[in-house]
């Protein structure tokens, strides 16, 4: 392995450990503001990434429709009250081209619910597309790919 | 995301992570030394903390206190024979002032017990103060907000 | 905490994202490109490691090991497809010696089966020598020391 440009990854791994706390802290209304506005954002299972399926659960095409997925949250959508904690990897970049940077990094997602127990609600990987200018980076695209293929309760809150 | 300074992030994340092995290889004697004498170190329910309730579940505010509560766990607590495993994310820096760092890290902490499996013992998020001076960093203070407010056995090695 | 080194630091904690994605990607033949020729890969308990017992459960001691073990995966063992996703802490650095660096690093693999669910299937520590030169890391030795010593699958793919 030899060393890709520390600013960048710096700057990948911070976005993502800001990512992962805005939603476990429950601050969703800011989790849009990590994206650009012609972002895309989707939810899609490794077995269907495997076999050429491109079928998304979750598919979001502009900061506009995050936006509107975080107000259906808050004011139509019935799931049990639970608290969630992200554990992102560091990224591992996979391309660096002019002012876009490409990357993976696993995660788990924790979900704590009534019972108090706390459970691996989704893990899988991010695979990103990072736009950087002027020494701050913002998502371009981001789909997670999970491996948990059974999930336990409605995909309510973004991953 | 803008870049904070790297050598902040570096002194962080590294105590963050030495932190972590301490307590994990049972090396209880050294955990104190992460501190300042005059620390803070408190475990408290986020649902508490929600709430505004502040009554935490372990409270030590000086060092030899957390002396105390070592020789306490090796001298007098009875509790099953257990290994820990902690996994911490990369800090988010909310604040430097001066020589003062505050930052926030997802962590969970796996237990293996008798049976050999390993389970999620405890989620949540560490609040922090840390004291930067002369390129090296210590703990002012030390907040752990559990999202598992069902914990299985005795809260007896600490967070 | 002092910080150590920067670069070192992010050799390693590079080499450990990029070793985590290789194996849960599945690509396998890729795997044993993270050792240097002459190296040791093994797998033992920590029981065993506390009480000085070295036996270990897999044990490799050069590249064409590794190369070997992954045929032998790919052709002849049996076992239930699964999903593997590793998190891994960042490293702590305990010592550098010239172009030698050791080092620790706290790793959980999650499993999802066929059932769909994503269970934890080994958590312990990575104990690591690296070789350093020319601004790229390699391993030399990885002793993975297990936690988790009830094992639900036979131990087939790398940790």
């Amino acid at each position: 392995m030899s060393l890709v440009d520390p600013v960048l990854q710096g700057l990948v791994d911070s976005l993502n450990a800001a990512y992962g706390l805005c939603l476990d802290d429950g601050r969703l209304e800011e989790w849009p503001e990590f994206f650009v506005d012609d972002c895309l954002y989707q939810v899609i299972a490794r077995e269907n990434v495997d076999n050429g399926f491109p079928a998304a659960v979750m598919y979001c095409d502009s900061k506009g429709m995050l936006a509107d997925r975080v107000v259906a949250l808050r004011r139509a959508n019935v799931f049990p009250e639970h608290f969630s904690r992200h554990l992102i990897s560091r990224a591992v970049l996979t391309a660096v081209d002019a002012h876009v940077v490409t990357a993976e990094a696993s995660y788990a997602v924790l979900q704590t619910r009534n019972d108090g127990e706390t459970r691996i609600y989704n893990a899988g990987k991010y695979v990103d597309r990072f736009l950087v200018e002027d020494g701050a980076a913002m998502l371009m695209s981001r789909t997670c790919v999970y491996d948990t293929h059974r999930i336990a309760t409605l995909l309510a809150t973004p991953i």
